[in-house]
């Protein structure tokens, strides 16, 4: 299967994916080799992932896993433990897990003793589609999603489709919602082709489209200056969701493509008020995405408190909330500021029925 | 006065450093501006730093003094700080103050929000000749010095040599052990200007100097393969010691340029062992020092446990000990490896009056 490349580093694939981890193991001398993994991939994935790899790791390092354990605490018990275990500057970490393994494990291994070489192999279908391209690396704050991070990208990234067996649907379902948005933001095509045949989204196939398309745009704006935020549909809105349900009590926690899910239905209701996405294309979108995830209530003042934590949204600069847009399914359109009316409207809208 | 440059940030002097500052601030437009004291510098720097700036600044972010305090707890505070009152990416952060100040101001600016503008602003003798060039950003892990940490550059840095005057004795001594350390390994003409004329060693010139041999060392090698290596002559060892100081509760703490004093003499000694430095040589480093530079006695207990902390030594490879050696004042030779009864002949050279 033919590698994708985006600018720094190579993403393989099953059989091949195996051939070029052993291959760089063989070549590079690690001092160590250390796998991250969490409470999950740990008992689902490692065995497996043990029986593909002729290395023996020197040790592996568990953490609890959910996005409520991203946190700077969790990288002390890594950094302490890669001390404590000898890890050196010619150590390897290999990054076993989800998306918080990926974004914990990278920003881990980037910061200890200024930089270790890591190596993603992604689980989930949403870290397999979003967090293994593009070197953003981080934890969160509290419950202000990634606040403390690197851009740093991975030696390699190792796909091994077999994985997303061990995954609940609600799982499938989260890494779902990002390939809807790689279809909406920049191929009309694949978002058609992802809407009429969702039994097959899983596919090799359709993993790597998903990853081609931002593979070209992170290559194309790698610090995301300009195209790159075109990745972040969805999202401004979708992350403090995510955001407000971490920290609420009373509400069960939504997954990240859950929460974007939401926010890409709120965000093509601003598109239509603002960058012209028609009607018609605006309930096709909240209809297909009604179709994958559980319609979810907000009260009034869930709605205020959301719309408050949009302020800690990294991508504001100078006070204003910046968004992308959709002009039209396959096109997006990038740092639109938005009125507050308009963003308790889109939550009105998400809710009709 | 002409700036002096490495790589990619440059160095400015007094008036000219004024001038840039305030040239640079209106010029980049920044969402915010956050300056980051301690406990010292926001009483004994700020006020005149504040009548330097033309530009008002937002917020003053204060942490407590001192190397105990270079943690990533302390990054947290800053973190969450910066959080709430509104840093986003378009923010900027001077760090004034000494090393902890610019080593941790400049790893919290590189990792919030995956990076926004920092500018140093040393205030001690040892940030100025020292910290302030290179880019290496970081914090502790307990006792274990700089374990997390990236290299990231500031904008600029700004060098005031005002500041000096409010410094004790003690603290601009610590500075001028680096100062010796770049005459030992790089230049015995400076090596001999420090030693015969200390009374005026702390002028502008001389600082000038010793950030003109780093910043040349740094330019041909900014990420520590090669010729960097030469920096870390007499920390090896002295960072092992320094550590052993933080954590020993009958001994009080150690100035960064009182253990790498030490560390000097010690890895001297190995030196004239290992790679040619002559007894005659090694006698007048020790002496320069020891003017310069209280005696510190050590017990045989304390040896074993300073030598047990530099397995932890960040350049430390394949578990191997690599020591920066001289073969002669103003040359040093890099990845020399060395057995563990020189290390502890070392400390008995040291110790003999």
């Amino acid at each position: 299967m033919e590698p994708v490349r985006d600018t720094t580093h190579e993403i393989h694939f099953g059989e091949v994916a195996m051939a070029v981890l052993n291959q760089r193991l063989d070549q590079k001398h690690y001092s160590k080799v250390f796998v991250l993994v969490d409470e999950n991939t740990n008992i689902h994935c490692l065995p497996h992932f043990k029986t593909l790899c002729q290395c023996p790791f020197d040790e592996i390092i568990s953490i609890k896993a959910g996005e409520v354990h991203k946190t700077i605490d969790t990288c002390t018990q890594v950094w302490r433990q890669l001390s404590q275990i000898g890890g050196d500057r010619k150590s390897l970490l290999i990054n076993l897990g989800g998306g918080v393994v990926t974004d914990l494990g990278g920003f881990v291994a980037a910061t200890f003793k200024r930089g270790i070489d890591f190596i993603n192999v992604p689980t989930t279908l949403l870290a397999m589609v979003d967090a293994s391209v593009g070197g953003k690396t981080g934890v969160d704050l509290g419950s202000l999603k990634n606040q403390v991070g690197v851009i740093a990208q991975p030696e390699i990234v190792l796909i091994f489709p077999e994985f997303l067996q061990t995954l609940e649907q609600r799982q499938l379902k989260s890494g779902f919602a990002e390939m809807l948005k790689h279809g909406l933001i920049m191929d009309q095509n694949y978002w058609n082709h992802l809407c009429t045949s969702p039994d097959n989204s899983y596919q090799q196939h359709n993993i790597q489209a998903s990853i081609k398309i931002k593979g070209e745009i992170v290559a194309q704006d790698p610090t995301e200056k300009s195209i790159r935020k075109k990745l972040n549909f969805g999202h401004t809105l979708g992350h403090a969701i995510e955001s407000y349900f971490l920290e609420a009590t009373d509400r069960d926690v939504l997954l990240h493509g859950e929460a974007i899910a939401i926010g890409m239905v709120l965000e093509s209701y601003l598109s239509h008020k603002l960058t012209g996405l028609s009607k018609i294309e605006l309930d096709e979108i909240k209809r297909n995405f009604s179709i994958h995830f559980e319609p979810v209530k907000f009260s009034r003042r869930e709605i205020e408190t959301i719309l408050e934590l949009l302020k800690h949204d990294k991508k504001n600069e100078h006070g204003n909330i910046n968004f992308v847009l959709l002009s039209s399914i396959g096109n997006a359109v990038i740092d639109i500021k938005v009125s507050p009316e308009f963003l308790k409207e889109s939550f009105l809208y998400y809710m009709e029925r």
